[in-house]
Parts: C-alpha cells; sequence; structure tokens
C-alpha cells in the first residue's frame, strides 16, 4: 500500500491539534502516511520578537518567498525543527502513533541545490541578492524513510533541506512535500492550509474549485494568488512526478485528512495514463 | 565494536566546530558514536530575549535544574530540538558525516516518568513546585539506534524525553547519555563541558584529579559543584550500568573526543569484574 503525503502549512489558522487527532485515527486504522508541515506565522512572530522581522521578496516569475540570510535560517530552523515539529510529534505520540521528526538534512533527506545569489522583482526591476540560504530538492532519501516506517514509525518532516555540501537551506515545503510523494510512488499529495482550495475569485470561498483536470492547469493557475501559485506548483511537480491526484484542501478544523481523502477542497488530477 | 558515547554540554566556552571537526575524523576511522548534546547558554539567552527568562531552581539534595513550565519547555525544545541540534548536524554534514538528529521524544527514544510536582529548596525551607515539565528517562529506545547506526547513521541525541503518556519532559542530559551509554553497552561514555574534569578546588584547573576509582566514588562527589554533581551521577550511574569507564574531559577547544580517548580529563572507571 503506497503512503499518503500529507503537508500542512503553517499558517495562521491552521488547527494542528483537529490534524494531529486526523492523523492519528487513520494510522490506527492502517494508513500509512509521511506527515511534512511548515511554520511560516509562528517563524514570523519569534522573528519579530528576536528582533528579525521576517522579509519577503518576490522572484521575477511572480512567486513569494522568505528573504533567508544566515540569521533568517537560524531563526527559521529553530522554529520549524524545534517548536513545531516537536509539537507534532508530541501531539501523534500522545495519541499513541509513534512519530519520528526529522528535518531535510537529517539523513541527507532532503538534498538539492544552494541557489546562493537570487534574482528578485523590487520596485519593478530585477535585483540580485547575494548569500542567500534558499535551494532547492533534488532528491529524496527515500531509504531512511522506508526504513523508519518498516518498523512502524511515522516519519514528520520539516525544512530546511540540505545542499550538495551540506549546508544548511531554506526549501519551499510544498514542493518538498511534492518531491516526496513523487519519490515514495504515493496515490494521493495532500496540501492543507487556511484556504478551502484553489478560489477562482480569491478570497471569496463560495468560489472553490472542485476540480481540475491535467489539461486545464495554465487555465486554473491563473486564479491562483500568493502561497496558492507555489501549491500549485508543487501540484503539478507531483502529478508530472507520478502521483495519482493532489488534493488542495483545508486545515482550519474537522477532519481535515479524512475531508481531503474525500476529495474536499480542490482535486488536481494526473494526465490520463 | 561497541560504541562510544559523547555527550557534549551546552555552556559557555564550549567549541561545536572543535568537536564536530574531531567526531568526524573519528567517523572516518571507523569508531562508532553516539552524540548527545545540551544547549542551556543558547536556551537561557533566547528565553531571556523572549522575555521569559530562565530560573532555576535547587533540589532538597543540592541539585540545581531549570525550573521548567510549559512555556519554558517550548523555548527549551525550540533552541536544543531546532538551533543546536540541526547545528550539529549540519557541521556533521559538512564533514560528510550522515548525522540524523532526533530528540527523545522521537520514537519514544528516551521515555520516563514526568515528575509534575518537584520539591525545592527556597530560603532553606521545602516547598512543592506544581506544573513542571520535567522528569527522568527509565527506558532507551535501542531499537531505533541500532536500526540507523546498522544504515550508516550518527545520532544526535537531544533532549526532551518523552513521559509514559506522551508528553515532552525535559530530562537532564548528562544523564540520558548515561542511560543511552548503559543500554548500548558502550565502552565508554564521555561527558564534556567547558571545565577540565573534576576539580579538587574549583575553580581552579590545576586541581584536576585524574582518575577516580569505583570505590573512591563518594569521595570524589565531595568536590563536585553546581552541574558537575549532576555529571558525577551521570557517571555513578553508567558505570552501575555496565559502562567500562567514564571520561569528564573538556569541550573547549582541540580534539576534545580524542584527548578524551586518551584520558585526558577525569577517568572514572567500573568497579573490578
Amino acid at each position: 500500500m503506497n503512503p499518503i503525503v500529507i503537508k500542512v502549512g503553517g499558517s495562521e489558522g491552521i488547527d494542528l491539534d483537529a490534524l494531529c487527532a486526523d492523523v492519528a485515527s487513520l494510522v490506527h486504522d492502517g494508513v500509512p502516511l509521511v506527515l511534512v508541515h511548515g511554520g511560516s506565522a509562528e517563524t514570523n512572530r519569534v522573528a519579530t520578537q528576536l528582533g528579525h522581522a521576517p522579509q519577503f521578496v518576490t522572484s521575477p516569475s511572480g512567486f513569494t518567498s522568505r528573504l533567508t540570510d544566515r540569521k533568517a535560517l537560524e531563526i527559521f530552523e529553530m522554529v520549524y525543527c524545534g517548536s513545531i515539529n516537536k509539537g507534532i510529534v508530541e501531539r501523534l505520540q500522545m495519541a499513541g502513533v509513534n512519530a519520528v521528526g526529522l528535518s531535510g538534512i537529517d539523513g541527507r533527506l532532503w538534498e538539492g541545490r544552494r541557489k546562493k545569489n537570487i534574482r528578485v522583482l523590487e520596485d519593478g526591476k530585477i535585483r540580485v541578492l547575494r548569500d542567500s540560504w534558499t535551494g532547492t530538492v533534488d532528491r529524496v532519501n527515500v531509504d531512511l524513510l522506508n526504513l523508519l516506517m518498516g518498523q512502524g514509525y511515522l516519519p514528520v518532516l520539516t525544512p530546511p533541506g540540505i545542499s550538495e555540501d551540506g549546508e544548511a537551506i531554506n526549501v519551499d515545503g510544498d514542493r518538498a512535500a511534492a518531491r516526496t510523494a513523487s519519490a515514495l510512488g504515493a496515490d494521493t499529495l495532500m496540501l492543507l492550509s487556511n484556504v478551502p482550495g484553489l478560489l477562482k475569485a480569491f478570497p471569496d470561498e463560495s468560489s472553490l474549485l472542485r476540480e481540475v483536470a491535467y489539461e486545464d492547469f495554465d487555465e486554473a493557475m491563473e486564479f491562483a494568488e500568493g502561497r496558492m501559485r507555489i501549491k500549485m506548483l508543487g501540484a503539478k511537480e507531483a502529478l508530472d512526478g507520478g502521483v495519482g491526484r493532489v488534493v488542495l484542501g483545508d486545515a482550519r478544523n474537522g477532519q481535515p485528512v479524512r475531508a481531503a481523502m474525500d476529495g474536499v477542497g480542490t482535486v488536481l488530477m494526473g494526465a490520463a495514463k
């Protein structure tokens, strides 16, 4: 049975208690899962408190991401790997699930290229930022995941990833989850956040697009705003990597994983085989 | 070949770069290792910056420890599991060692009892503090460590531990390392910190005690001050748990692990068999 890969975001409004209860109930039903999480809202809070307020940049192609200098990376790592990861592992352990939390640097789980110099759009002009601690996930250490899952552990994964030289790099969690789903041959990838899915008229939640066929992806991409653009990109990468379907779902309450399994949210289907 | 268990403290002055370089060189020589670390100085800094300055309590038997309410636990977890653990894993990965960082809650690695109510000495009187998030390590998940080591990963372990109910609990890193050394059947446990070892006249570093025979333990304990008292307790527990020798060594510079292997520091020997 191929695992389901669930990515839960770190934005305001996400209910990690509900998510972990739902994950635990599925694990007890024998569903193999891998959980990936974010932590952006909490990172912003802590970074601000520590006097290193978050900054965001926009790429020339219109994607927004965290400006990650070394100090920002270290705060990011502290919150994602320390606070959020261990908080989720604790919730799952309390619900009887033997979770193991790992970052992408542990065991070179998520390895890729560091992009030291990034191009950003500023006041309509392209500028090059140097000394960036960001990068991509090009390889997933599937052996480590299978080693743990084979012994009944539930992996709980979080950025950062690791460069070929062994440096920690800020990688996008949605795209890392997509890579992980492809590498594991997952049937389903869920990208759960604080919206019901892809909205035709953001932020009107009644404008939810329920299904996007593979050939309609570019058209649907037109509706995506902000973070949803990266989720769509991750979804496309997962489908192109052989994942059967991707569900963009809501993690604000209820049973977010079971709802997404039932197709609540925006369902993106792979190309017909 | 039984592994060496190395605990490196988190006090001011400890050189994690030197430690990791030394660990990497031993790993490349084929020496099986497990690394355990602390993070107290950095936790104190971050807690103070976040407006939750650290507080310490003294037990009726004279041991000092961090006052751990839920907020203190969460900051502790953030720094130990996020900053320090991932910083060490990154250093080792950059040196070509495939390290995997885990806390005691991951995979129930360090399981024990939560002590919700603790007795502390205050102005000469014993008081009971409630809602403490501290506890002991009674069981080590040796299977998980062997699973990882069997595939060539170096485990990098950090508090907190986990209660039987699955809650995160602040456990002492030296004693957790001692338990781990016993559980793994380690020949040697190293407790490395920012002093040369057990000093007869603390803080006079020329008063180093070079060796303590098992039968002289109680006498040597008289010289231990502050944190060294808990290290001595951990050392005793390790020796009683079958570890051949414990070295209290210096992690401020040089090659701290190789020096301790050569017996530099205070060497405590197990009871003659």
